[in-house]
């Protein structure tokens, strides 16, 4: 491995990522086609955040979090930090100390596919974290990894400055170089959902407002009226 | 698989539905002899809801939520969803616009053994939903499933018109047929714990209260008054 | 296995305890020299509580409480009761009116490496729960374990009389002998906390304080300016 | 739950179960429209098994084998021991001596949602098992279960005379009002296969002999010839 | 943590492990009165190994084998390695060069709650390893543990000098001061089986042989002749 | 998501690929860095094969292999065939069917983050498959996905013509801008340990011939004779 760290990355566009910040994970995964999701053991260690951010990227080795404050000299305002490892970890690497220095710095919040600890302290910061387990395992500082390669988190890649948007239903991340055009689709998509939201409140049938009965009697879906007929 | 939509099918009482809606799902499953309860990775995706519905059942193929939309006109008042896959899956079958569909149809709650997206919005409208996942994965309208066929759900066999109670505890399945003997059970347990607190409160001792000494003699417990003595 | 029950049990100081409950599981756990941490599995059944207590020790059998009801009576003031098995079990084998028993008594805490039910009502008692799962699973009173005998409880060894403290960040045991050292150190720790929090709030960075830009270098760090020097 | 156990139920014709042992459990479960399947976390504890059996049914409690011992005088020739519990359990309910009086009654192998033990045994033996679990952890007999009613076991409903199919590629519940039909379905994409398989070993490709190359196109499948140009 | 070395340990007789190498581990298990097994996803890296050893242990950190070279010079003939971690990890923390020095020791074989590499060459070795994974990962050597302190592996704890004994059914811990009376009651559990094996063998129900009629009646098990009468 | 083929990539060198195959995955990991191995749940379905190829990729649907009928025309001799999904999926996506057509093409194995099915038949081919699981569960072929796009599959990137090797030990992407240099210093490695193997075996020990004493001694590593002295 390249023991790297990468300065001055390029990064999204500041008012992409605000777009981006405010669509919801969902529909911004649906924007891209049904990809990017991390997996859903990605959790937040306190609901209702939502934030989106450009990404500085860490590559940790389990057990140890030296990068992660390698890392925090990388950041600034608007970034999201976001922590790969070279194999499944769970440790405590991220905590209360390191959450100062990266609010001090903008940080918008930390995505990490191992441990966090400090629960507490963190909620009452209002710094929200995305994490695979919560554990007061503390790490070592031994050996080295990198800073701002691509790495994947959870099962997706992440490239640095890619924009990574976090809500109560998951982690999605969106490449730089089609976060312009995701934004774009995933408002529209927003925009559609509020007439079909009025829609199905006032009892119509999703059937019949998306048009479903033909193509389901086509695929041979058959109605009977009583169990015993199946 | 046979797909198909079953119309019309019987349900348990109203009445017996509302006395399990009241008695918690520990003691329901207790005076049904300890069986019935789905496994426990079954979660509420908020705290605090309490439901029991007549079941209308989903037989879904994994990442595609199709029938959950023929589902829907299947449903009337005081339903409760209860959606099983073919195969083990994550994906977000279900979020806010489907939930205000049987919002609209009266429909207590859905319990999916699959995932669950659009957290915040599900809370806000109070919605309740217990699912193995939350996950942002959409899903496709592809394959055929059914409707109101048996289905196994996170453990258990649900049939069409069964009870299903849920709850901070877990989700627990009451056939039709033995409904109404369940909650008659059930309200006798809660109604003799209430004189147990009491006396536990109090400082009794469960080994007095239920009379455990003998036995547990009997089978060969030991006292002693070191632990050099073990 | 001796089916026995310890009366009397040795118990690490009142005033070690107190202090242990305030200084929080991580710094608890680095204070002994990483070490003692229950797996991250163990989690609160509602959030906030931060506890410390004098363990008394159950071994139970799968699906099987007896044990606990014995337990209760070898429970006196500031003590926690600490629950392991004999094989992986999720039942759950606690619930209210254990509680009940436990809160007359004084205990502080269950840690259970199993299922907890009753979650609702234990919230409203304040009772703090940590356990594997939430399960309203019930369980048999059938077959004989062992009460204050050393157990492995979510993968520590616990010895009755040991100190073992929780908060949201998990489950740390401190074995009887070490927790007065422990104590001032962890209380050492977070005095020398304060000052790194205020320093890295006002932006000075962790590689600084630390003095980690010298190490790094020796380890091989590099910087590179830009992606393509990778 | 009814502690009971049903003697005389109802089996499949031994001819149609016959045919089922011979066509795999992937073909089988094709057949029925592609349900049916237990969770593929029972694998085979020895590799190479191909059986199947008339179910008889065990519904047991977690760590606890009574059941089993009264389930074998249930059995008889071709039929196939199937194990259910009220919750998640891995211990080793079945070994050595079980086994050996289920051969001694013709019995073709187990399917257990649990933990078997004695694997050399039941090698040299010869008595298949599918199980959850490998687990030397010894159960007690003290609480009553049922033998030959429906159960859920691995995720898939099993009623007493059901033909329950097993081999490498996992196990399939083929109840036995379909298993005629199924048996002549599955016979036949079997006999289809046979050309295909020949087909495809000289080289012509799936693309072609499926006819997709159209329908591809049809749902927006593009090819490029550089990835610069995706 | 104490990072030491203790040399000079006391260990189980030789006569006693010979015993316990060849009585299995589920019946070890059993005659200890069914503690002291292993997690049951310790599983063998080949079929058919059964030893016995006086267990050397490791506390070993996460991703790091240090430990596993400095145990092996306190290993001896006849001793067994046992490694647990301070955290959950499944890297490949042992592979062929210390299997080459622990043989070469006359080490039986190795016990490790991690991960374990160079499989096909530990098979052709015919160095037995007992692993909770299978991983390439390679460790650093950075970070101290400690050899020959007692450690919890897999949920149990060893004291270095117990017996641990291994096959296809699992893992077991022998403490040294039960060895001797755990050795001679599971040789007689294993003469006593030979007999009923034959019983069972030629057709003797388990409900008779071990007189279960009665305490089945009485605990309520009722026969019926047709599923309708359940 | 681009729903796209991309035909003619990049291939690392033949020759190249050819060294990699031989050396082993845990020594070319090691060659590398210790980074590039895709989880440990990525198991073989039969023991002993060792190969490497150059990626051609897929990105599938869950429940859904329409895409890996389209890759098979994208394969070559000396290719390996790799997949991931779009969410986490255990179906059986691959059979004997689909081998045969990779055996016509010269593909030199499968690496697949879902399900397999056919085991046996796969055994008797001798195609080598790495798996997340073994699953009889059938797929459809109704959504489409990519071909030969960069992936992410059991949490590595896989870049089409990346060279993959995989043995026993697991699965391990090497780069193709660094399969040259990987090659050459996995070859020097494995020279290198021949002569420590030697060494091990004759009984001199890690600790001396890795100069291991030192760098323990100023760790902080103590020695003491008995268990009391801890």
């Amino acid at each position: 491995m390249k023991t790297v760290v990468v300065r001055n990355i390029p990064r999204a566009e500041e008012a992409t990522v605000r777009t981006l910040a405010g669509v919801g994970v969902s529909t911004a995964h649906e924007a891209m086609g049904r990809i990017g999701l991390m997996h859903p053991y990605m959790r937040p260690i306190w609901a209702g955040a939502e934030v989106a951010g450009t990404a500085v990227t860490v590559l940790a080795q389990p057990g140890d979090n030296w990068m992660l404050h390698v890392a925090v000299e990388q950041c600034r305002k608007g970034d999201i930090l976001v922590v790969g490892c070279t194999t499944e970890n769970h440790d405590g690497m991220f905590g209360e100390l390191l959450a100062t220095s990266l609010i001090a710095r903008g940080v918008v919040g930390l995505v990490i596919d191992a441990g966090c600890r400090d629960v507490k302290a963190l909620t009452k910061l209002g710094f929200p974290v995305w994490s695979r387990s919560i554990s007061a395992k503390g790490t070592v500082k031994a050996t080295l990894g990198a800073v701002n390669v691509p790495v994947v988190c959870a099962g997706q890649l992440v490239t640095p400055g890619d924009v990574v948007a976090a809500d109560d239903d998951g982690v999605v991340v969106i490449p730089r170089g089609v976060a312009v055009d995701v934004a774009a689709k995933a408002q529209k998509r927003n925009a559609d959902e509020e007439g079909k939201r009025k829609r199905l409140a006032s009892g119509e049938l999703g059937l019949d407002m998306y048009s479903m009965r033909e193509p389901l009697a086509k695929a041979g879906l058959v109605y009977v009226d009583r169990p015993e007929d199946v």
